[in-house]
């Protein structure tokens, strides 16, 4: 199945990232065609400063090889070297009715937090649209803000091949709940909006720090610690199989257990899983080369996915040359 | 200076496009870097025939060549040809304030008239921002129609070099009044949504039907004609210099004159005037290849003009690998 994945470069990963989606990348890769890029056409509804954007798109890159993201397994790359994706989102503009983009909540949301209401945001469900329709995406992993305008998508789909022959696959968006929503340092859904975030990459004094200020509760030490809501225990159990989590559980039950320690245990332990991804990524970003290299060859190849359809659509639209 | 026209292939030419349009086209090029394209992607926002389109589209192109469209002095091609253009789009939306699209009356009183609010037609003036922009377009003829949507295209300019520094040439509307307001055969405008046109290449018998059904005054045989306001008059002086104008002028003056005589006479005066255009046009519109040849060699130019801007827009918001 092609299972397709855009991805904002957004900064600095942290572990929601990673044991949210990158998990799901990294299952995906193993059965299925997955076609992954980086957004920077819709990085720019929100970037104005294009040495930003510019690093973002480069770190994101790294970011997402040394984590796994296999190359030759999938087709990874940055979404503005296939500029035909442009193309496609104005002929899908053609059939896209302005009710439909007018109900989006997305673009009200962020009007509604002060984001200057342009065209581009507006339009941001008719190039995601683009995006999928234009690699035959079959399968689409949403989250729930997304989930709308997956259905945006669907919806464009049935009415291009509705109004022009049939064009597009129409995808099925995959809404897995089996993921762990991973809690930010203080309980909340980890996410760089809430300022809650642990990054994979941080340095050892920056990651200490945001470890041992996890919110704990007043639990005094000679009581057994509670498991269910207990965020530092969430977060641990994030590195551990299920013979670990059973272990951890039985410490945290046992009275004695102090949260300091645990704290500077899960520092150790999260350095040291991310060890061998930090030094593989720093390797990448010293080799600007190679990385560009890797996504420009992603790039070929998306660009031969994205010919079958967007051929297609030109023809049923009537922008060939074919008996006239 | 560089001259920016986009025609809208929208079936038969008729005397209003003629020395309405191509008079200008015909002056242009003398002494200037005209650029004029045919704009198939707008039509989309009309036209979902795919047949239709792909017809409207080369019929067009064969029109101009004919009527004396110059591929050599200017550059001429087929908008779609060009897709560049469609990622300008994208790179102009991000900038573009919904409240100028919103503002635009031409989407306002298309979809009074029942055309569906699509977002094509909602975003039609940052497409003809991305037109004009892409090639550096100085000065851009315009009719009153599209006025609102030039200041668009220039409001767009200068808030995208305001944003990401220098890269666009603000254009300037020309709004030329010199030139004849031709009356359809009803006296109104002559348009195509008026019913009320003559076609350049319509056969004999259409033509014959067409002029002979000009609207006359009904002043006697035997009295003189008035000028003012008179269609016929009017129309027939669209082929005549100063003296023949003179001339006719002292016909319609003198008593006697029969309105059905001037009328066959005039029918033979349009007849004979676009008989060489009409064998050019027959000629072309049998030799596809050849037009095809001349259209692609006219994208290939506009490309090469496109990429200076295309690739500085790009660099300004940050979608190149320079110094990441």
């Amino acid at each position: 199945m092609r299972i397709l994945s855009g991805i904002q470069p957004s900064g600095a990963l942290h572990l929601g990232n990673y044991f949210g989606m990158m998990n799901r990348m990294i299952k995906y890769q193993q059965n299925n065609e997955l076609f992954c890029f980086l957004v920077n056409y819709h990085a720019l509804t929100s970037v104005f400063d294009a040495n930003l954007l510019r690093k973002q798109t480069f770190d994101a890159a790294c970011d997402f090889l040394a984590l796994g993201l296999d190359p030759d397994k999938s087709v990874f790359w940055i979404q503005s070297d296939v500029p035909e994706v442009t193309e496609l989102t104005w002929l899908l503009s053609n059939i896209t009715g302005m009710g439909l983009l007018e109900r989006c909540h997305s673009y009200k949301d962020k009007t509604a937090k002060g984001i200057p209401a342009s065209h581009g945001l507006f339009a941001y469900p008719v190039l995601m649209a683009a995006d999928i329709l234009l690699y035959g995406g079959e399968k689409v992993p949403v989250g729930k803000d997304q989930k709308q305008h997956l259905e945006v998508a669907r919806d464009v789909a049935i009415r291009f091949n509705n109004t022009y022959g049939e064009t597009f696959v129409v995808p099925e968006p995959d809404i897995e709940d089996n993921f762990a929503t991973v809690p930010g340092i203080d309980g909340q859904k980890m996410s760089k909006s809430y300022g809650n975030t642990i990054e994979l990459f941080a340095d050892e004094k920056t990651l200490r720090k945001k470890v041992m200020s996890i919110k704990t509760d007043s639990t005094p030490v000679d009581e057994p610690k509670p498991i269910e809501g207990n965020v530092l225990y969430d977060l641990y159990a994030l590195f551990l199989d299920d013979k670990g989590k059973a272990e951890l559980k039985e410490r945290f039950l046992t009275p004695g257990l102090r949260y300091g320690d645990v704290k500077k245990e899960l520092f150790e332990v999260i350095r040291d899983y991310f060890a061998p991804y930090k030094k593989e990524r720093d390797r990448l970003a010293a080799d600007k080369q190679y990385v560009l290299d890797i996504m420009q060859k992603g790039a070929r190849k998306a660009r031969q996915a994205a010919a079958v359809y967007l051929e297609r659509a030109r023809r049923n639209v009537g922008l060939d040359y074919n008996n006239v």
